[in-house]
């Protein structure tokens, strides 16, 4: 089992193999689900009713808010110029880089394999597309894909769907 | 052990570490080999003698037909616009949204890291190569790369290698 | 427990989930460092002082020297054209391809989500971005980046940044 004890679990958050996760210091809000062979790192925050899905990395620096979808195989990095060794040649330690921050902001969704450079910020209801690599941030309601992640659309809000009779009745 | 009692399996299928995959309710055929950190969900048909490689990930409504290669991290899909939650902020369930079918037809070959979008058909001995991300059919012997996947090249079949003089005789 | 007795560890590797690793026939330097789902196959080297991220997978034929950083989720491959069968339908063996060997020279880094095509060889300190796709050789002290992977940017060694003066001594 590696949820370790540190860990902060929100009311009914499902972990649906807790053998085959690596969480440690990090922070669950309620009803979040959290897929196989998926790591969290300490100081990570997870929003309530999130979905992690399997093989997905959140790295320190993360902050996820409410209702993100976090697709298969993301992996989020804190670091631009990550090395093994400080120029002596000795391991780099916690003390030898910053962590940058990266915002997910509410009800976005990033699509399977895709890549999330450190010190972005995602907008609310953003879509990123599959195999995408977010280098820029990504503004509120829009689509971006490809290497590295372009804009290419706009994801309508609620209002401008009842505008448009896409959408008849919030419920 | 993370192989659910409910996974129907072959004769002589190779699951070289069942502590560290998570099958369940699928089908995997005869002779096909499956790695570690691989996860395939219900639903899934997996024919004979393919191989799924390490961190792999199949989801509901991906069919693979025989003898079909998947490299390693490669990403399936069954929805094109995920969401972790609903309209009115309720956690998505399944029905809340319909599983889109994706089709891998005989002998294709997926490379690592590629990413495979909800409702693609990969042709016969179609090679996707290493790192695409697969957005439209792909047809028979055809190989792609690239992000999106574009064809580069025609993969010959075994009558033109015959008629080529490239392949003198078929075993 | 998924390292195998086959494993010729060096001086004080960290592996911090042993049991959530697959590590078999290879070599690991000392103060090397290895995290969660992880896959080394055998007759890998990886030199000292690595560091080998989350969710990786190396592949037999490739070496690692010194002081290299894998990112998370980064593949290695070994084979251009992999099939899971023979023309004749039969399950390919260790006797039906040849393994390709690839090169990661000391101090280099690895992106997360990076894809490294079988026989290239990455140079002294170079950076290879985030969900690259590398398909050709990564010359000494340069920054590729994309897909497929290409150079934008020449990372400084030691003796320029003191010319530079950006680094003022070296301890």
């Amino acid at each position: 089992m590696a949820v370790n004890d540190n860990v902060k679990l929100g009311k009914n958050v499902k972990i649906f193999h807790p053998h085959l996760v690596n969480l440690y210091g990090c922070l669950i809000g309620d009803e979040t689900k959290i897929g196989s062979f998926v790591e969290i790192q300490k100081n990570v925050i997870v929003g309530t009713r999130c979905k992690v899905s399997s093989h997905s990395f959140i790295c320190e620096g993360v902050i996820l808010e409410d209702e993100v979808f976090v697709g298969h195989g993301v992996m989020f990095t804190n670091d631009l110029y990550p090395r093994a060794t400080n120029a002596d040649s000795s391991l780099k330690t916690e003390d030898d880089w910053s962590v940058i921050q990266t915002l997910v902001k509410r009800r976005a969704s990033i699509g399977s394999n895709a890549t999330i450079l450190a010190g972005v910020t995602i907008g609310i209801n953003a879509i990123i597309g599959a195999g995408a690599v977010v280098t820029h941030d990504v503004p509120d309601y829009t689509t971006v894909v490809g290497v590295p992640a372009r804009v290419i659309g706009h994801v309508p809000n609620t209002d401008e769907l009842i505008n448009s009779g896409l959408l008849s009745s919030v419920s």
